[in-house]
């Protein structure tokens, strides 16, 4: 804990119980020698592995299969200047088997977006870290 | 526009404007050789560029300064499964000068973490784009 820095640092097992809590996180990537970032619908598989939905003719599922990328949430609060934010580090790879994509239509994450060519992209939980601004030392 | 697509991507202008309502983004970069992510405050200059402020014992400052990094804002609503994202691409310099250093401590970025040895970097707005999603085509 770093209360003196004014945030907390959050334990693997924190950090996954604050991610099941928003649909949407960011995959942080490499995309023509450039760092990139797009927002994402995901969920938590039981494995606690980052499961992406997203259109298979999307830039971002051929940058990232078989990559380590990163995968941030978070959820902050300007008024009270305070929130979490944790990072998921591991390799993606597209999900390509037809019983395990049909599972995931049902259960995995919902789409905000219409596509007609879904595809899933699971993220192994390698790395698991976060912190938690708590607000009472806000600064200026 | 994409609407068929259930994302509309928005011009520079659009995207600039929706940034300076957010305190919160994220940057980019690449640590130790992986993708990282870390969420910074930060504020738009008369110039568009991205402001951000953070200490100067954060890895961040010695992996950014001089090197090409995105920074993404967003703002989503999980209710009516609407919202936007806007990135921000472009080389990223740490702020030398006294003069801008005093100037920034007064009008840039406030902190909401107490740091007695802020840094301002600026990340120069080489390429902004952004998409919306309506929250009218939510689909499952």
């Amino acid at each position: 804990m770093f209360h003196n820095e004014g945030f907390r640092v959050l334990d693997p097992q924190e950090c996954l119980r604050l991610l099941a809590k928003v649909p949407v996180g960011r995959v942080v990537y490499t995309r023509q020698a450039l760092p990139a970032v797009l927002p994402v619908n995901f969920s938590l598989d039981a494995d606690s592995s980052v499961l992406l939905r997203t259109s298979a003719g999307s830039g971002l599922v051929h940058a990232v299969d078989g990559v380590v990328v990163a995968f941030e949430a978070d959820d902050f609060d300007a008024a009270t200047r305070s929130g979490w934010s944790v990072v998921v580090t591991g390799r993606a790879t597209v999900v390509t088997d037809p019983a395990q994509h049909e599972r995931l239509s049902r259960v995995g994450p919902r789409s905000w977006v219409v596509t007609h060519d879904d595809v899933f992209v699971r993220i192994e939980s390698e790395m698991v870290t976060g912190r938690e601004v708590s607000g009472t030392r806000g600064a200026d």
